[in-house]
């Protein structure tokens, strides 16, 4: 099993979450590429530090919105999209090798229903024959998976599931779990079981090979650290996917 | 002898000079990467048709001054110009193979007189070991040298040149020349004889490997095809330095 | 009858338009604000040069999308967009009063049909109790109307009418006009009549208090230039609506 | 006396410093206007906040450098400057009554001893008739009282001076105090004698109306807290100089 969480969301003099605390918990470190965060120095020294620990630097790539770090859909044209989407995974391979993609914010959330960002994502990807990271059963893994790619299925510990598959949206009731014994009690389960139950109690089935953990609150770092530690005392060392 | 030339200087809806006419002119294209101008759309079409032509592609990088075309020197620290050298760099290799650098506006100027903004574009070509193409003579050429890069001497066929081989400065009386018929004499002189004269007589020798050509203008595009029809009389094919 | 054209649209090197030709034609120019175009050299110079001809400058508000030029629809929290609507007005009041708001591209389309981004424009607009001009019978013009501000019914002289009053999306056939004879007479009728025939032929009576000419094209210039002298022939003056 | 302190200082998603802390501690705020931070919510909120607590705002004006926090200088030509600080100053205007212009890093050092780019404060300044906060001594302080500006004098509480009256560079010894007690006892000299003393021992005199805490740390700030607190056993309530 992969535990993924992404890293240098930071931009200039403005920091966001702790790199270096998570670089010794993770295995993928989901680099953010410039359009939602993310600077050249930033980008050099996460991956620097990456190559010294062996955790795989994937391309957190995101619509082209500083402003909103990538949390705004914008209606853009998907060619152009893609054309993005390729010049920032070609930024972050100045610095190391990019080892996947995974999209950011509402570009995940898009791509998870809309086949033309979708599309967009899978050609990025393609141009590179690169390994995609996200929702099992979503959009962009049926068309990445249609076109050949790696497709890696990725599970939310701290995030409710609907009986479909998909997550509790935020803001909703049961979207995030912040109770940390059982936030590791469903990491072991979808690591060791591929399973994770439902907000209606349905135990659903998912294909998870990585599982996102996050480090942006000195709670955020704790929790990683505890499913770390689960993980390995149940036999399961995390692992890069790649 | 090689013809270069910027291209990709629009940006989204905005376009700068005729793309199209100088890539049937010139044989390296100087795209820019999205710090100055270019964005990907326009980065992706220009290597693409540089490619059907077998015009080779070098990665015109900038300081981060979209608002001011490049055109003015920023006190940056020369590591964290470095980082940005190299995300402009591996951002333009998502579209194809990048043969070669040349700095921008207020960064050419500045490396070839700076020695630590000169030494961030040289650490930026050489991780990816790129020749940099440059003033002859400047510091760039010469730290350049110093790290066992190709430097590649550049000419300005509508310049005019100091007796030291520094380009007048413009604003001044014979930086720039206009006539077509004297600009094509001069770059038939660059290209056969290594030679250029100065504002004052001196006849210079220099080791132009490629001369600089412009788009920006109806007139520009006019001017470039009348150089490369002269070398071509001359019995100069022009051709790619790589 | 007010007539209307998007000025200042050019951003740092870059040029879009015949500004200068436009102020000559105008009574009201909507001047971009930094958003999707215009920067700060840009803004004052359209704005002297309307004081100096008597042309009033409203501001052209947009999504923050410079890579886009506005053109993209952003999910943007209304809120957000509102404290963006607002520094956009104030920014261009820098350069001298502003009579006026009119929003841009994806703006302009989506606040005439969704409540949340229009209320948005509304809100800025009250800050300052500024006209809004927009497309009669919008979203935008209903709840500027109810929030107390006038409203200043635009009339598109190159664009095709849908029956009930909206424009034929661009790319449908009848969309845009080309026809200078066509345009000038459906101008004229506009201006005097208050009527559109809509592409079935139905008669539509719309509140048209300015008409909106463009200057992005040396022909569009003439266009807008026939436009002027055909009201002037009807006896109509083109006069500021404020 | 004054209190100043630089606020509003985050971008988007990311924050620095307690803006909320130092609302109640200082008496003039210095709000970014989205050149080097700061962004049309933040600016709302803080401007919002301010007037709610009497607290006056000015504008922290910069060179356009997002990536770079304001804090390179740029070789900007003047006239483009002098836009562009008005066009933050406009901006700011927008969320409330704006009452003096305090340049901000790279501008601020540069302006102090460049009399170009101190013009440019300069004029954009006047176009409001402005109070500019700056460096008692400054080129900035004698072309802004030469143009019939209010100069108030600025004095910074945790920084080391020049026998001359300039700041210790940033990196050299002495640069920067850091014992809460020394900050405190120098910022009651400053306020109740008009008096600091230099690294070499001389006491200086200067006019200093203003002086400037910080909030970017917790360890600010405590400080700026605690030279409140001198200030009002000394008898000396803080309020604005306007």
């Amino acid at each position: 099993m992969d535990l993924n969480s992404d890293l240098g969301e930071g931009f200039g003099v403005w920091t966001l979450g702790d790199d270096e605390a998570l670089l010794e918990i993770i295995t993928s470190a989901n680099v953010a590429c410039g359009f939602h965060a993310g600077d050249p120095t930033t980008m050099r020294r996460v991956c620097a530090r990456a190559a010294d620990l062996g955790v795989r630097v994937g391309a957190q790539v995101s619509y082209n919105d500083l402003a909103g770090f990538g949390r705004r859909r914008i209606d853009v044209d998907p060619a152009v999209l893609t054309d993005e989407l390729q010049y920032q995974i070609g930024a972050l391979s100045a610095f190391g090798p990019v080892a996947y993609v995974k999209p950011h914010g509402a570009l995940y959330n898009t791509a998870a229903v809309d086949p033309a960002h979708a599309s967009a994502v899978v050609a990025a990807a393609r141009s590179r024959d690169l390994p995609v990271l996200c929702q099992p059963g979503s959009a962009l893994a049926g068309l990445a998976a249609e076109a050949g790619l790696r497709v890696v299925g990725e599970g939310f510990v701290d995030r409710g599931y609907l009986p479909d598959g998909r997550l509790v949206p935020r803001g909703s009731d049961g979207a995030v779990l912040t109770d940390v014994a059982v936030v590791v009690e469903r990491a072991v389960r979808m690591a060791r079981d591929g399973e994770v139950v439902a907000v209606d109690g349905t135990v659903l089935r998912l294909p998870f090979e990585s599982l996102c953990v996050h480090g942006d609150t000195p709670g955020a770092v704790g929790m990683a650290s505890a499913v770390r530690l689960a993980l390995l005392a149940e036999g399961i060392q995390p692992t890069p996917f790649t």
